[in-house]
C-alpha cells in the first residue's frame, strides 16, 4: 500500500514543534540506548522516541550475546587468546562476502574498550566458560563460541577464540530473565539516569529536512495525532530490521518471507524507508540471519543431510552457519540422521535448546529403510552414510572437517529429524553507514544530521553471521551514532 | 569516491535548456531503443541519448536471445505447444524467490503481441528449431530451450515449451553478425526512421525536477561539458545494469565482484543511483545472471561436482542454472568428470561454444586416481560416481532426474574439467517499477515524470533466470515505458 507519510516534511511548513531536544534518537532498543548515553554524557539534552509502551526493542528479548573480543578482560580471565587481527581475519571470512573491511577494522580495534564500557554501564559478565554445542549456555556462563571459530573451514587458518559474550541471567519474581533483558536493563537505566527523556508509543513517521536537506527533527505518530520533533544537533535511527514487512521482504530477502524469527513487529523497516526517501544508500539489503529449531547437541552427534540425501556441512560448527547454509543453500530442505547411541547420548547432555530437541520423526532397523521412509533418492542417504563411516571409523571427515571428537559410525537402529521448514531469520541489511554511523546518500557523501545505528543499518554482517554480532553492532555503532549527533 | 552530482538539480536553478523534447531516453540499448519507438509512434518528438559513440548497447553485443512464449507464431509453426499459463508458471518456478507476480503475468499475456511487434519492427526469425545442449544455437535457428523448461525439477510439473526466440544471423562484409546485432539493427533503424533523434557521446548525470518534485529533464556530461535538456512529457531511464561499478556491486551483488559478463563497461549503475537520490525503491539488488564457461554438450555428457566431490545438479538443465548454482550456492567451485568416451562424442557434435572446450585439466585411469590428482576428499568422487553409475546403468537419476537420454555409466580413462573461476555474470537488480515502467518511490507511488525499463530495472527475473530474459523484459517494459512517457 503506498504510504505518503514517508515523504519528508518540509521544515519551513512546521508550525509548531511539539517537543525539541540536541539529540533525538528514535528506538529504544541497544543502538537507541547506546546512542542516548554517549549523546547525554556529551553534554546533549537527548529524547528517545520508542513505539512500544517500554523500553527494549528485540535486544531485550534476545538470548543477549555480544560480540566481542580481541583479548577481552572476560577472554583474558578465562585463558583464551585473542587479538584483534584475529578477531578481523575471522569476521572478515565468516561473515561475508561483501563485507564492510572499515567497519570490521573499527569494530575489532575497540571491541575491549567496548566491552569495559559495557562493564562501567552496569552490564555483568559471569567468568565462566561453556564449551559444549548450543545456541546458548544452560546457565549464566558468560563466554561461549558462537560463530563457528574453532571448528572447519576457520580453525586451521585463523586461531580460534570464543567471542560470544553472555550478560549474566537473572532469576526475578517473574521467573528467570534472559541475558537480552539483562543487557538492556542496566543500558536503559544509565540513559535514563544521564537525564534522557523518553516518549513512548511514539512512531517515527518521517524526516524533517530544511533548506539545504540537513535533517532537523521528525515527524511523530502519537496517539492517532502526527506532531513534529525538532533535533537541534542531529537525528540518530535505531528502529530495527524489516523483518515484519511483507513488502521489502519479498522485494529484498525473500527466502525469509512469512518466517521473521528473533525480532519483533515493530521491526517495520521504516527508518529506512523514510531515509531513502531522501537518498539515503543501502547496503546488502538480501543478508539474513537465519535460525533452524534443532538442538545443536543433536546436530553435533548427527549427520545433516539435504533433499538429496548428501551431507552439506560440518555439524559441529556454529548453528546459525547450519541454518543459513540450510535455507539460503539447500533450498531449506535438512533431516538431521542419528542413530540411538548418539541420541541417548544427546539427551543425557544439558543444552538450553532442550526445548528443540522433541522427537524423531522416522526410525528404522536399516539405513535403506529410513531412506525410503523419508523419501530420499535411492541409494543416496546409504551412500552418504557408508561414505561417512568408513572415514568416522578413523577419527577423520576428510569431506567436511568435523572435529573427531564429534565422529563416530552412526549404527542402526537410525532416527531422523524433519527439519524441513524449522528454519527463520531477521534482517541483517539496511541504511548504509560509515565508521561513525553517519547516513550516507548515495553520491557516497553523510547526510548532515542524519546518523544511525543499529539493524535498521547494514552492520558488519554482509551475509554470514555468528551469534553477537548484531547486538555488538547495534551497541558498538549506537555509542558512535549518539556522540557523532551530539558533536554538531 | 563521493559524486555530488548524481544530486538532482532543480529546474528553476537552470538557465539554458540545450536541448528540448517531449519524451528523453537516456540510452540507446533494447530498452531505449523500443521506447524511442513507441513513443515516437504515440505522437512525441524524441530524443535519445547515449553515452556511447553509436547505438545497441549491450544487446547488440549479445547472443540476441528474446524470451518469448504463450504460443507465437514461430512457436507453433515448429509444432510446440505453449500457453500463458505455462508460461508463468514456469517464469514463477524459475525466476525466483521472490519475482513480481505482476509484471510477469503482464510479460506473458503480451507475449505473443510482442513477437508480432517484433516482426513488424524487422526482427527476423528463422522457422528452424536447435533442440541440443548449447548456450546458442550454432546456426540462425530460432528457437530453443534457454531456461530449462525441459528437464528436471520443471519438466515433469510445468508442460515445456522452448522460448528463447533468437534474431537470425547475418554475413556482412566484417563476418557473421551475432542475433543481437540482428536484433537491435531493426530496432534502432525503426526508432530513427520514426523520427527519433540521437545524441551520441552524452552521459547522464542528474535528474531535474520542478517544485513538484516531478522529473522534467536530466543533466548530460557532453564533451566535457554539463548541459540540461528538457523533457516535456517524461524522461525513460534505459542506461543498463550495474556489473561495472565496484562500490554497488561490493555492496549488493558482491559474488560477481570484478568477474562482469555479457555487460558492457557502460554498465554503470547511474540511473539508479541518480532515481535513488531522489527516493526511487529498488529491489533484488543481489540477483544476478551467472555464465559457466564450458560447453553445455560437455555438462550434458558429464557430471558436474563441487568441492567436496558431491554431484549437485542435473547437467542436463539450462547452462545458466548451473552457472547460478555453481557461484551462488556451492561457492564457486565446480569440476566436470567426463570419460573418454562421452569426451569423443560431444566432440563430434556441432556446438557455437565448441571454444569453450578447450582440454581437461587431469586424465587418469581411475576415479582414485582422479579424486587424488584433483584434490577432493578421499572417498568423495569414488562415492559419488558409484552411485551415479548405478543408476545410469539402468538409465535413471533418482538424484538429479537428469534424462535417461544422458545417462551412460563413466567409466575409465576419465578426465576432469578445472571449472573453479570460470564463472562471471551481469547483475538483474534495479530500480522498482509499476507494470507501466513507471520508477516507484520508496512511499509505494510512481515518481511523476520518471520511467525506466531494461537492466536499470528490477524486471521479471529476481533471482533465477533464463537467457533472454534479459533482453525480453527489457523490450517489452522498455515499449510500456515509451508509451507511457509519452502520454502525459
Amino acid at each position: 500500500m503506498p504510504d505518503p507519510t514517508l515523504i519528508p516534511v518540509k521544515a519551513s511548513s512546521i508550525d509548531t514543534w511539539s517537543y525539541e531536544s540536541d539529540v533525538l534518537v528514535a528506538g529504544f532498543g541497544i543502538a537507541g540506548a547506546t546512542a542516548a548515553i554517549e549523546a547525554a554524557r556529551a553534554g546533549a539534552d537527548v529524547l528517545v522516541l520508542e513505539r512500544l509502551g517500554g523500553a527494549g526493542g528485540a535486544a531485550a528479548m534476545s538470548g543477549g550475546f555480544i560480540y566481542l573480543g580481541g583479548g577481552t578482560p572476560l577472554q583474558n580471565a578465562l585463558g583464551f587468546d585473542d587479538s584483534a587481527e584475529n578477531m578481523k581475519a575471522f569476521m572478515k571470512a565468516a561473515l561475508g562476502p561483501g563485507v564492510d573491511d572499515a567497519k570490521i577494522d573499527a569494530y575489532c580495534d575497540g571491541s575491549v574498550d567496548h566491552f569495559n564500557w559495557l562493564i562501567d554501564a552496569g552490564v555483568v559478565f559471569d567468568e565462566s566458560f561453556w564449551g559444549e554445542p548450543g545456541w546458548e549456555p544452560p546457565h549464566s556462563e558468560g563466554l561461549m563460541y558462537s560463530g563457528g571459530e574453532n571448528s572447519a573451514p576457520f580453525n586451521k587458518v585463523i586461531p580460534p577464540a570464543p567471542r560470544g559474550h553472555l550478560p549474566r541471567k537473572s532469576a526475578s519474581d517473574d521467573g528467570e530473565q534472559a541475558g537480552g533483558y539483562m543487557l538492556m536493563k542496566p543500558l536503559i537505566e544509565t540513559a535514563e539516569a544521564l537525564g534522557a527523556r523518553t516518549l513512548y508509543d511514539s512512531r517515527v513517521q518521517a524526516l524533517v529536512i530544511d533548506e539545504n536537506n540537513r535533517v532537523v527533527g521528525l515527524t511523530v505518530r502519537q496517539y492517532g495525532v502526527s506532531i513534529a520533533i525538532k533535533a537541534r544537533r542531529g537525528v540518530v535511527l535505531a528502529t530495527g530490521s524489516f523483518a515484519y514487512d511483507d513488502t521489502m521482504l519479498r522485494d529484498h530477502a525473500p527466502r525469509i518471507e512469512g518466517r521473521p524469527a528473533a525480532s519483533i513487529e515493530s521491526h517495520d523497516g521504516r527508518a529506512i524507508l523514510m531515509s531513502q526517501a531522501i537518498g539515503a544508500a543501502t547496503a546488502h539489503m538480501d543478508a539474513t540471519e537465519v535460525a533452524i529449531f534443532c538442538d545443536p547437541q543433536l546436530m553435533a552427534r548427527g549427520i545433516l543431510v539435504n533433499g538429496r540425501g548428501q551431507r552439506y556441512i560440518n555439524e559441529d560448527t556454529y548453528p546459525g552457519r547450519i541454518a543459513q547454509e540450510t535455507l539460503l543453500h539447500q533450498g531449506g530442505d535438512a533431516f538431521l540422521i542419528i542413530d540411538e547411541l548418539l541420541y541417548e547420548k544427546a539427551l543425557q547432555t544439558e543444552s538450553t535448546s532442550a526445548i528443540m530437541r522433541g522427537t524423531p520423526k522416522w526410525v528404522c532397523e536399516s539405513v535403506e529403510e529410513l531412506e525410503n521412509e523419508i523419501g530420499l533418492p535411492k541409494g543416496s542417504l546409504q551412500s552418504t552414510v557408508e561414505l561417512f563411516n568408513h572415514h568416522a571409523a578413523s577419527g577423520s571427515d576428510p569431506v567436511f572437517s568435523k572435529k573427531s571428537e564429534w565422529l563416530t559410525p552412526i549404527t542402526t537402529p537410525i532416527a531422523a529429524y524433519d527439519l524441513r521448514g524449522m528454519t527463520g531469520g531477521f534482517t541483517l541489511g539496511g541504511l548504509k553507514t560509515t565508521v561513525d554511523a553517519e547516513v550516507l546518500h548515495v553520491s557516497g557523501e553523510p547526510i548532515p544530521g542524519l546518523f544511525a545505528a543499529g539493524r535498521c543499518t547494514s552492520g558488519v554482517c554482509a551475509g554470514g553471521y555468528a551469534s553477537g554480532a548484531s547486538l555488538g553492532d547495534s551497541s558498538f555503532f549506537g555509542r558512535r551514532a549518539g556522540k557523532r549527533a551530539a558533536a554538531r
